[in-house]
């Protein structure tokens, strides 16, 4: 393959494309040689003229080149598909149950832009930048290869695509097959919705998460806040807590979660409530109730930076009710996957919210995203999700 | 029990206690109400004359306070007791082995500067501070109620007590017994001296991150610096590696590795050196020598924050040589407990270090102490060890 574009970076903005981060923005670029097409492979050089990295390119977006790798290499059906080989050897590698994983995550991949989640026989794939959506029937053709799904379902209806000049769209790729399906986590069935559910239908980015509250839960009063489709809440039923009481505002959510608790033959010990978790964590508190564990796993609260201090507001008030709610000695296991709002910053507000609750705390574990949603160290951004348990000593 | 002084602290310097630290410095303190002798027990109280905890005194420290509890109860007998009991609980919730385990740790269980470990039958103390120190025969006598330990073991040859105005002693509390004795971790056996070795004799804080080695250590060629008394490298080996290179500055320690590499049958898959890491590291890369697993846990490389950077520049060089001698596809582990270099400049030196090695990375797992150390969120100083597990790309 002959790459015909080569982009010269300015003086001082290589460093962090150099350390290993892949994206290239707009602002960073010097000069081109040569002409290019939108989503057309592109070689990279620093102001000193070495070469750093190779990737797609597309001017429409503000994040105008992404890497897709640090040799010269050609980007063809093979170099695709043994970046998925590696992808799924890792999964091997990490995860006691490899048949239901994110298989692809992305920049931490080496291919930016593409997430594919493997649901057992069913995979689901989106295409988030032109630079890779140009290659989509490549990767659908290694993944037909390598793992003959019964069915590629595609779920690129997100307006992120808009940003790079694509269009909204969601449908089979291959096969037809009945959208909500049974995935696994830690050995126990949950029902997706790889159609109607949120982003590609099921999120396993808590999985270790999930399993580590075996240890806190047995016999206990669990308060599961944002319960969604009610992984938490079945978790910790099957890990055997007396009695769960779960809130979300979604009546779809709930509802799915019902079946879940049902699938796994939990129910009569859940209490379901379609609500706003804010109302009914100020009504808990009003009338002082306690809880063995208190589960906070709410949306992102803030997807940008500009509303930091907003979001942090959030969190504190729903803490620090939370910290309140938790019997002592008791577990508050509290989450943020707001990017945005890091770890320290989760951490400050948490102390903060101890101090305002007259609670004594102690970190018991501090968690980030499940092993197949790796990170990259020279890339922050690959690193949004915060899962801390904390004992309310006092 | 009568509290026969307050403390007063100056305006602006009591956040950090309210917050939930422990610590209380001579400048922080505006004035006393009362006399007191050194290691007294004195109620604090903020600017605005509200109690905000009690504590021990010792006029003679720079940490002239340290705080037990945060409610007006007495310090007695019963008090300690009470601590003891809460951090048996916790480490019965957490660990799978509680019989083996640091069972106080200090500021993390609300009984500062007190270290009590658990090898078993036998109990090792440590008393750092004077205020902990006068009640050393209450705490004792707690121990032998809960636990009738058949030996405790006091190993207070440490020079921080010279800060307190405290002797340094060691020897026999209760019962004589060899002091060679095995200890388990993770179901493996191991000799410790509680004597003659470092600290109290064996290192628990990486138990959960020693477990973590299952995963990749599977046929690998193993190469472990800083072996110390050979726990990452009998865990290695029992988790199926190929072979292991093993070096250890300290002649004692490479013997005592030995020994439990033939307690554990596992001898003749390992060959231990007495050798400078650094060095070997050197000549390893040299000779471009690959693993598919170098390990590096080296001691701290500063106690302080004078040498920060020194330090920092000990950890590139380490890093950069490990992830040069990593095979492509490897695994990296690399660890530091020097509480000064914090997690976010350890992986700030790790991407420099990958950057000048030419390898692409990522993280496969950060981890910090085992869960028998726990964590205050509002004191840092209680969170110094970092585990990270990086995969070796490219």
């Amino acid at each position: 393959m002959e790459i015909r574009t080569k982009v010269f970076l300015r003086k001082g903005a290589q460093h962090r494309v150099e350390n290993g981060h892949p994206w290239i923005f707009q602002s960073e670029i010097d000069y081109f040689e040569g002409a290019f097409d939108p989503g057309d492979i592109v070689d990279v050089y620093n102001s000193r003229q070495r070469f750093i990295g190779r990737g797609y390119i597309n001017p429409r977006s503000q994040i105008i080149i992404r890497i897709l790798t640090r040799q010269q290499e050609p980007i063809n059906r093979d170099f695709f598909k043994r970046r998925i080989e590696t992808a799924w050897r890792y999964r091997q590698t990490f995860l006691s149950e490899p048949e239901y994983c994110r298989l692809v995550y992305g920049e931490a991949d080496f291919l930016p832009a593409l997430i594919v989640d493997k649901f057992g026989k069913y995979i689901v794939i989106q295409t988030l930048a032109l630079g890779i959506d140009i290659h989509k029937e490549t990767i659908v053709s290694v993944l037909e290869e390598l793992f003959s799904p019964a069915g590629i379902y595609e779920r690129n209806d997100v307006p992120v695509r808009k940003l790079e000049g694509l269009d909204m769209r969601k449908g089979y790729i291959k096969g037809e097959f009945p959208t909500q399906i049974i995935v696994n986590e830690n050995g126990i069935p949950f029902y997706a919705d790889v159609d109607k559910g949120q982003k590609t239908g099921f999120f396993y980015d808590q999985r270790e998460n999930r399993r580590f509250l075996q240890h806190i839960v047995k016999d206990a009063e669990v308060l599961d806040c944002f319960c969604h489709t009610g992984s938490f809440t079945v978790h910790s039923a099957l890990y055997g807590a007396r009695s769960l009481h779960s809130i979300d505002i979604s009546e779809e959510a709930v509802s799915l979660a019902k079946q879940n608790a049902e699938l796994n033959g939990v129910s009569e010990r859940c209490k379901f409530e379609v609500a706003n978790a804010f109302d009914v964590l100020r009504s808990l508190t009003d009338e002082h109730r306690q809880y063995d564990v208190v589960i906070l796993d709410p949306p992102a609260f803030t997807k940008s930076r500009n509303n930091i201090e907003g979001a942090a507001r959030g969190y504190k008030e729903i803490n620090l009710r939370g910290l309140k709610l938790t019997r002592p000695g008791g577990f508050l296991v509290t989450c943020s996957c707001s990017y945005h709002i890091d770890r320290d910053l989760f951490k400050a507000i948490v102390v903060d919210a101890a101090r305002d609750a007259k609670r004594v705390i102690r970190e018991v574990e501090y968690r980030t995203q499940a092993k197949d949603h790796p990170i990259l160290p020279a890339a922050p951004e690959t690193n949004y999700l915060k899962f801390l348990v904390l004992q309310v000593v006092e």
